[in-house]
């Protein structure tokens, strides 16, 4: 058994021994002790997004970008349109996404370390009488910022459009509501803040509009309609199922609740990243985003302007030290990414941050940085 | 640790030990060994459908389906049309798949326990000008009968068409050679006779045609071109991979070269296969798919005429103990099947054959059945 690097990234992420050992098993797909496990699933999931009579769970195979597709290619009418509000590249992939699928789509932008305001969103909804959706990142792990999906909720509830909010990197680590932010379309994946491994991910739907978008779907793969009245009627997936991604998740559903479930997971990520962020202005570092508007889940920081600074070197000293962290995603600036989702712990963070402290003296340059 | 019950299904399936170890590990998507072990298998993956210079492999997340989706959404143009062979419902879904993408689709029908002549081919893809291409199942697992695809290839290949090769169940334990069979595109599954988990399946590809297909997708996720592209590009997949899967995958190769190849793999089967079906014939069942047209992958059997025959009664009584048989497909007939693919040896079959007779003991059942 190898002791793996610890994973600061926004996944997949390190998980729990236990996780992995659930996956030591082969079940069968229509297997009684499997159909009632991905039931139990679908109702935990329920419960944590507070989704109560008149939602649903449908997991879905394939990596998040998958399930927001199946929402996104499903739910849409044929003379529908997606209004996208673009903060970072998971919105902008949105954005692209729909018009792949020659979904009419407009955009509003902001720089990825700002949000929109709901007026914006207001005024664009005014302007653009073809969307009949919206759509929202929750969390943009790009540059880590947080969202306020309650209000563009409420915005978009009294114009009476669909609701879409990629809460990939958030759930189960930051508290959703469901109907209170009216959304009616929630994408998340397994691998994330729930901490179980890649190989699904899951969209949590008002029934009304899933119902209503029957036929609709432009894929037979990512139907989502068709994936739910599947798992309804012969509590089946379509297609097969990665059993054993499932069976990881099932135990790290158990363990979210040892942890004493959201609020009990979203205070360790908020120790984590204190500690983190703590220890990284200390030696000079400073974050991308206000801190009024960070997310605990993952920190752009921006390079040091010391030129003997070399991402690569300061990426690989840090992995050979076994600590993996994340290469930036902003187009517009130099920056990398500390990620402290997982099974991570705040002295896994007090190691990381020594170990940039080694680093940083082996490339010669002086602490704190500048 | 639970010993689980034997799957004698078409997948996912019983694997071996080692295998499931696999995945007893957290490795970064971007990080070096991952991105080598991404490699080694597209390259191992390609040498076992003999694909040299002038193909590449592509693995995509998600069920088999999914892979099979992102070829038909990918690969042929906006002007294009596909023929497909059916004989059973996977190749139904084929030709379903490609309506629901608006893609003008002709099927060629015949029963389910029969093969398509080369000559009805020729003769449809003469009829039909706005073919483009014609996609096939190599082993229909609805039946579990095996098809001609170089047959098939060579009148393809005549015509100048594009070939697509569905070899799902197949891939690994018969062997293909791509260029012999004239194929452009050919699909499997990590969970069938290579013996890995489910999570993800893979595409080898005739480069050709596959750069041709640059920006004709009509999904994002699905998107075969620009899969490509990534994993050439950077070594990474663009969304994120279901790590522990590939990491099992690997281990399934190797695991596969240690039983001699395909060819080992193969002789295997055919043992399991001969076992099963001696066994299951010396007992009065019958077969629905003739001798010379059967794969050694899954096999129909009728259900036995008695009136005190139900198949739930007997699916729960070989579960119960420990062995896990599979529902029929066919619409026309009253069926069941039984797959001899997954890390099962004629011992097992033997296993499976006694606990058939016990439970047809128990429902009463003379043996033999008529």
């Amino acid at each position: 058994m190898t002791s793996d690097k610890l994973l600061f990234t926004p996944g997949p992420l390190t998980t729990s021994r236990t996780v992995k050992e659930a996956m030591l098993r082969d079940l069968g797909s229509r297997d009684e002790e499997f159909l009632n496990l991905v039931l139990s699933i679908r109702k935990r999931v329920g419960q944590i997004a507070a989704a109560g009579q008149g939602y649903t769970v449908i997991p879905m195979q394939g990596s998040g970008t998958f399930a927001v597709e199946s929402v996104v290619s499903s739910v849409i009418p044929a003379d529908g349109g997606l209004l996208v509000l673009v903060n970072g590249s998971y919105s902008e992939r949105i954005a692209r996404m729909a018009a792949q699928l020659k979904i009419p789509v407009a955009t509003l932008r902001c720089a990825e370390n700002e949000n929109h305001s709901a007026a914006a969103l207001e005024k664009a909804l005014r302007e653009n009488s073809f969307v009949t959706h919206v759509a929202v990142v929750h969390c943009e792990t790009t540059s880590g910022v947080l969202n306020p999906i309650s209000d563009y909720g409420r915005v978009t509830a009294s114009f009476n459009r669909g609701y879409i909010v990629d809460a990939m990197s958030s759930f189960g680590a930051l508290p959703i509501r469901m109907a209170d932010a009216h959304i009616d379309f929630l994408i998340s994946s397994a691998n994330k803040c729930i901490e179980g491994v890649p190989g699904f991910a899951f969209v949590v739907a008002r029934e009304q509009p899933l119902q209503d978008s029957a036929g609709w779907a432009r894929s037979m793969s990512l139907d989502l309609f068709a994936q739910w009245k599947g798992l309804e009627e012969s509590g089946q997936f379509r297609f097969t199922p990665p059993t054993h991604a499932l069976l990881a998740f099932a135990q790290a559903l158990q363990e979210l609740d040892a942890e004493g479930g959201v609020q009990g997971r979203h205070a360790r990520y908020v120790a984590n990243h204190r500690t983190l962020v703590d220890g990284m202005e200390a030696m000079g570092f400073r974050a991308y985003v206000p801190a009024r508007l960070q997310a605990p889940i993952i920190t752009t920081f921006h390079y040091p302007a010391h030129p003997g600074f070399r991402f690569e070197e300061f990426y690989r000293g840090l992995s050979g030290r076994g600590f993996v962290i994340y290469p930036g995603k902003l187009t517009q600036l130099d920056c990398f990414r500390i990620g402290n989702i997982g099974r991570l712990y705040p002295h896994d963070m007090t190691g990381l941050l020594g170990a940039v402290r080694e680093v940083l003296g082996e490339m010669k340059i002086p602490i704190p940085v500048t």
